[in-house]
């Protein structure tokens, strides 16, 4: 029987072609769940499930396989790979969508081996919350965590589908656009309160180059982004995010608090990395060293010296009341 | 000789007028010297030097001596007290100024008394670049620390003398906004380094609801903003923010890294009570254990155990090359 993955994640593939400040490529690897699986590759044994067409190239599967993903979930079919142009022109925080070729994508109903629906960690990256659903529903013991992502798009056509999906996982990831149209608030916050209201154990908002922040029913946890001179490519950050924090989750096998907080900032260590290049240059390049050197360096962008002894701040005399 | 304030501003006192999401709020107390003189009074012994009008009510004045702050740079001249009126109901993050009436703001030009010209704190809020510089002159000993806000008004209209001022002061506190227009930069990052290339030995870029970032010549330190469920005015945060900084940093006599550090803290925790009423409401009612409570969320908000030991993060064996 093949090996039981410790991460499953079921999304996209595609070939993307960007427009940003610093130019433009095409035909880049791309897709939610290759973004999630090269970032969590680096700390845990994952495993894809996506569709790709007869145009794949199979040096692109190879280079998943080399990195130790497990791509037999990973099903080639006729036709054409999913294909998104975008351009971050106007704004590195706001892609506008110029095309979307959904091509073999369209037609997507994810099946799962046996092993695969044994995962203990199981991500659901921004598909139809219907099929988020379906592949949920597959699993043959329930995942010790399951987290998922959302878009716009299946906020405004898929609600029903995608508000049951979030009452059976544990964590939302979702961009800060996407959540208060989710909720209709006005802030992140009273969002996030709004969503811990469902089953979630946990709400991450992604702002991206403004950090994200984790709403956990019992604590909320800050993290920064990392103040980049040059963002290249932002395109997968979000997934990248995705892929260190749950690949973290899944390779130290803890989901409290404290393991929670420090995958957050896993999570922004590896999209720092992914915005450095076009499409995955810059995570497939990295080490080790690398990567706890890009944790170190958030150690310091964070740290200050708490007030320690019950002292307090220097408060002025009069205003002890 | 009348006492040497440990921290001396000059800025506005106005009467605003604001449209928020909860609602509107007519003539209230308000300005940078107010929110900042108000923020800081937490701390220190602070000095105020601004223009008000006939119409300025006795009131105010005593709420600001009652704090302990000096007002006798307050001065009170023929004419109304300057006044605004803005509109946060598109976005809590960018105010609409409505109207602006100079009054007796127009010919405003600061003269300060022998006491306060040897404050070794200096904070020049946000007015005409040519009247922060007058001030900076002014000074018969070069402060300790000298830090300085401005505007987008005055990038377009007064560049020359911004530019010339920013050479001369240790701080600059800015919007993250206007930090790019003023340098013509994309992100933050290059728009610090390029500030950091005067004289300034600190850049901090005030984000609104997503925090500061401090870029300092030799660290960088990001705090979050306190994720409030109901935000009710954003007027005077970056001012109250600037109080908080500087104040702690007059407190405590120490301008090193790690007091640096812990004063962003300091300014986030009053820039986030600022923001929880009208005007100063809030801030005004504040007490000792308010401000250390919240200083105290800020230590849970942002912390995060790193990996101690040397081992680093669990990344798997092949990435170590």
């Amino acid at each position: 029987m093949p090996e039981i993955p410790r991460m499953l994640v079921v999304g996209s593939v595609a070939y993307d072609s960007v427009d940003t400040p610093s130019g433009k490529n095409n035909d880049q690897l791309g897709g939610s769940a290759t973004y999630f699986s090269v970032s969590s590759s680096f700390l845990t044994n994952v495993a894809v499930v996506a569709v790709v067409g007869a145009d794949f190239d199979p040096g692109d599967r190879a280079m998943l396989s080399d990195r130790g993903i497990d791509t037999s979930g990973l099903v080639q079919v006729d036709g054409n790979t999913f294909r998104w142009s975008g351009s971050y022109r106007e704004d590195l925080n706001d892609a506008v969508t110029l095309e979307t070729q959904l091509n073999v994508f369209a037609d997507f109903s994810p099946e799962l081996g046996d092993a695969h629906k044994r995962s203990p960690f199981l991500f659901l990256a921004n598909i139809d919350p219907n099929l988020q659903g379906s592949v949920l529903s597959q699993m043959s013991t329930r995942p010790k965590m399951v987290a998922c992502d959302t878009m716009n798009l299946w906020i405004d056509n898929a609600r029903p589908a995608l508000v049951s999906l979030i009452n059976h996982v544990d964590i939302l990831l979702i961009n800060e656009a996407e959540a208060l149209q989710l909720t209709g608030c006005d802030g992140v916050a009273s969002a996030a309160e709004n969503l811990l209201e469902s089953g979630l154990k946990a709400v991450v908002i992604k702002r991206g180059e403004y950090g994200a922040v984790t709403f956990h029913r019992e604590f909320t946890f800050a993290v920064p982004a990392y103040p980049l001179i040059s963002v290249v490519d932002p395109t997968g950050a979000g997934d990248s995010f995705a892929g260190g924090f749950l690949g973290y989750l899944s390779s130290v096998d803890d989901t409290g608090h404290d393991a929670i907080r420090r995958a957050a900032v896993v999570g922004s260590v590896m999209a720092s990395f992914a915005v450095e290049s076009y499409g995955l240059d810059r995570l497939r390049s990295l080490s080790a060293s690398d990567i706890n050197a890009r944790f170190d360096a958030f150690v310091e962008l964070t740290r200050f010296h708490p007030l320690g002894g019950g002292q307090g701040l220097p408060v002025r005399p009069q205003f002890n009341n």
